[in-house]
């Protein structure tokens, strides 16, 4: 029986992972319940996928019309906007580099952006690789949208994604969201339940 | 917002899917609680991973290592034996040609000879890829065991699978298990919650 260790839950997620999404508006309440935290950690799922030989799932003939069909029925079913821009799947990487910016800043702040970025994209599809566009969504927060494009564009901050998403790939995250509770490892939006139980229980 | 028809809830599964095995504890219950039956169809999820280019889940790197950590994980948490053989994964003819053998004699029995297959197979790693054993499972049921050898092996049964299978695959079950209620697909034993849930509310 595996033990529930304290510290903060480990959300891996792809800013542009419909999943993820979806359990962006689930988690925090999730471990709040249990009195814990979440500690949001962006990466890029693509280059998960070069790990296992995966395919974004809409390119994965039926798979890819069940998922759309099922990302629809999720989000309705939780009461949220939800679409796909018609060059979905793209990876974004402004706003993933713009995100660890912020965290490096203001933890909570990058959540909110993260939050923001999701929505923009699949709420209002607006196009989230555009540095200008992911650049402005900082504006909101009291940041500078001048700061966060050049950010976008630092090489030290495209360094610092890549050693997260490295990072993350490591330690098993193949998918996304991804999560850990200590070193307990749950992939899915529709593992969450699990999840839950498992902080509930203590693990079992 | 679909409706949910009346009939039998469609339980498509392989039966060296473990989590096939693990839903297989759980269909009958939720169909029951909502007045509805099930279907139980065996196929190949072998032919369906064709059609995506999926490959069988241990074969998957870190997917792989992530599934067998979760059936431990689901299964002690459901409080079921379950193993893999040492040449896990194995597609499983003889047993799924008997099984509709069985099937068109009586569904009934048809099902109790699914779930002794995979208890054998998961809960005791018993090789069910030989005839002989498989074939000896009907005993119980009060069937000749050397008639179902003879099925396994007979060009109508191996086509019947075929059949059976090519259908699942035409109409979306990409993976195992794979369950319709009415036209709308579920995925996966982790989707057994929201199947349910479907039920309740007749669809949202």
């Amino acid at each position: 029986v595996a033990v529930v260790t304290t510290g903060p839950i480990h959300f891996y997620f792809d800013l542009a992972s419909p999943y993820a999404y979806l359990a962006s508006h689930r988690v925090d309440a999730i471990a709040a319940r249990h009195g814990r935290t979440i500690d949001w950690r962006v990466f890029l799922v693509g280059a998960a996928f070069q790990t296992t030989g995966a395919k974004p799932l809409v390119h994965q003939g039926p798979k890819g019309d069940y998922s759309r069909h099922d990302w629809d029925r999720q989000a309705r079913r939780m009461g949220i906007r939800f679409g796909l821009r018609d060059d979905f799947p793209m990876a974004l990487l402004a706003p993933s580099r713009i995100y660890y910016w912020i965290k490096a800043q203001d933890a909570g702040k990058a959540v909110s952006y993260a939050k923001s970025v999701m929505s923009a994209y699949f709420a209002d599809q607006q196009d989230l690789a555009s540095i200008d566009i992911a650049a402005g969504l900082v504006t909101p927060l009291g940041l500078s949208s001048e700061e966060a494009a050049a950010a976008a564009q630092d090489p030290a901050w495209k360094q610092h994604l890549k050693t997260e998403t490295d990072a993350a790939v490591a330690r098993g995250a193949f998918g996304s969201p991804f999560l850990f509770v200590g070193g307990e490892p749950f992939w899915g939006n529709d593992k969450l339940d699990d999840l839950e139980l498992w902080l509930a229980k203590g693990g079992w």
